[in-house]
């Protein structure tokens, strides 16, 4: 039976250790195995805007962060802790504005420690037990979605991934080696943080498949030649229009998939229902500066400039089907995933 | 006036002195300006082979590669400095395949040496002045090819490019600036040499061009928010059926602009009369490793492998133009540039 790579284990995505929050420092791994340690709130939230986690990472640390914010306002009267877990809640929220993922999860750790504070609890207690049930949920949904996934894969099959799917790849392709099913990945890089080549193409190598990094440039190049059976990427969000938004470079390759016949497969534990279209989604530029270096070393030219809007809008005609931890959807018929 | 920048200048791209070939060292450049110094043809061969130089770069530094086996030989039989050059010829033509531009200079150079020998004229001395020759034809060449693209730009256009089009963009932007026009310029960084972010940025930038870089993820991102006017690539070949080999990645920004109805422009002085369609010509694959670096840094998993194609092939249907020196033709009258 395969297992879960080292980099989606739970305690190895954030931990948190007595009012403490470790985050795995994805920036560098697997070059490097190390943990950015957080004592506050604002620790916190910076990692997640430095890009030490990101896909479903600042989720998680972030949650820990609401929890650490509870202790810290332990001794206070359960109007200033429910105060200050406000504030914890908009400086998460704040961190990073295109994947909701990080809202959803503190706002509801804010209602649960509400709760907890009118019944006199322990805040920090009852946030670490909700994480927990959350977690264990998560793992619950993830091999949901990862049996929809293998479902698409043939013995043999080969995919292409972009960027870091977390999860979703992870219990995709668990579950199809699992089914005994020969897999072979091509992964693209994903520039500028690489997180295909270091994280993708790690944790699929790790699980025994067949692994092969590529360029950014490439997908089309290959799909031209019938090297790829389907192709697999995340979402950061998925409005009810059925519009994938993901990591840059998503587009290019949907469009490369739909024009030589490779079904596109995009990831998400359900569209965002606050997100009728791309319209109400905000893209976020980060710093252009990131894309004129690599791994810390100076890659352009000083006589330009940078730009990095770090994600993009693939359209549903590119989309063939979002897979679900509740089935496998039209992307012209996200809202179905609310009716089951 | 804006002029040649420096990585375009005849002198800076290769340089003949008493025997020695000095190739500017394009993997390396703008960080650092230096020059690779060949003193055999194997060193031209291997330089050539190692990306010392690239695009045009190798038919030049192949070209005094010629010279220098005419002068190693200089005291021996007109046979074996003909038998010499013969092997120089063919050493050079191994280095790589897909651009036949090497091939196309050093034949042409084994003709003029043969000449040379049967008149009893100093070899290396003919062969030099052959070369010399050749770059002024060539810059009356690019001047017309430059012209006839700047014809394709208006005034305030943002043009996209793909790896280094070398002479070609150079001189297109050239004409186009002295015309009066403004210009903006997105260059895709092109892993893994990064080509587009070292050589394409800073020669636009040098001259003047409002010029930003971007990861190869992003051409479709920003055509699909309008930014790009037209997209504007080399050939390393254009077979007489107008499929476009060029620099992998190429395929993926053609189907993008085609998808977005942006117009993607070809460069190529003539297309191959020998290469009627694309199964006449090689597609090298080079080392894989080169995909699992950046700049010597070790950029993915060691759990993966790595694949490099080092071009594609685009299909005319996603070529709007081939800008030659001739004038601009349809991919689907390649023929028509020997027909002028």
């Amino acid at each position: 039976m395969t297992s879960l790579p080292f980099i989606a284990r739970n305690e190895n995505i954030a931990r948190y250790e007595k009012g403490q929050v470790a985050i795995l420092d994805r920036r560098v791994y697997p070059f490097k195995t190390s943990f950015v340690r957080c004592r506050t709130v604002e620790d916190v939230a910076r990692a997640i805007e430095n890009m030490v986690t990101q896909s479903y990472g600042p989720a998680l640390a972030a949650s820990y962060g609401m929890a650490q914010a509870a202790r810290q306002s332990a001794k206070s009267s359960g109007e200033k802790i429910f105060s200050d877990l406000e504030k914890a809640c908009a400086r998460l929220i704040a961190t990073r504005p295109t994947n909701n993922l990080i809202r959803l999860k503190v706002e509801h750790l804010l209602d649960a420690g509400k709760l907890a504070i009118n019944r006199g609890e322990d805040v920090e207690q009852a946030l670490l037990e909700e994480i927990e049930l959350d977690l264990a949920h998560g793992e619950e949904r993830s091999t949901a979605l990862g049996t929809y996934a293998a479902s698409l894969i043939q013995d043999g099959d080969t995919i292409l991934t972009h960027c870091w799917p977390d999860s979703s790849i992870v219990y995709t392709a668990m579950v199809a080696l699992n089914q005994g099913k020969k897999l072979k990945a091509y992964c693209d890089e994903t520039r500028p943080y690489l997180q295909g080549a270091r994280l993708t193409a790690d944790a699929l190598g790790e699980m025994g498949v067949d692994t092969t990094v590529i360029t950014d440039g490439m997908p089309a190049a290959l799909m031209s030649r019938g090297m790829i059976d389907s192709f697999f990427a995340g979402s950061d969000r998925v409005t009810m229009s059925g519009h994938v938004v993901n990591k840059i470079g998503t587009l290019q390759v949907a469009i490369s998939a739909h024009t030589f016949g490779v079904p596109f497969y995009a990831f998400i534990y359900g569209p965002d229902q606050d997100a009728l279209t791309p319209d109400d989604v905000v893209i976020e530029e980060r710093d252009p500066n990131e894309v004129l270096f690599c791994l810390g070393k100076r890659t352009a030219t000083t006589r330009a400039k940078g730009y990095y809007p770090a994600f993009d809008i693939t359209p549903p005609k590119y989309v063939s089907a979002l897979v679900t931890d509740r089935g496998i959807f039209s992307p012209y018929s996200a809202s179905d995933y609310y009716s089951i």
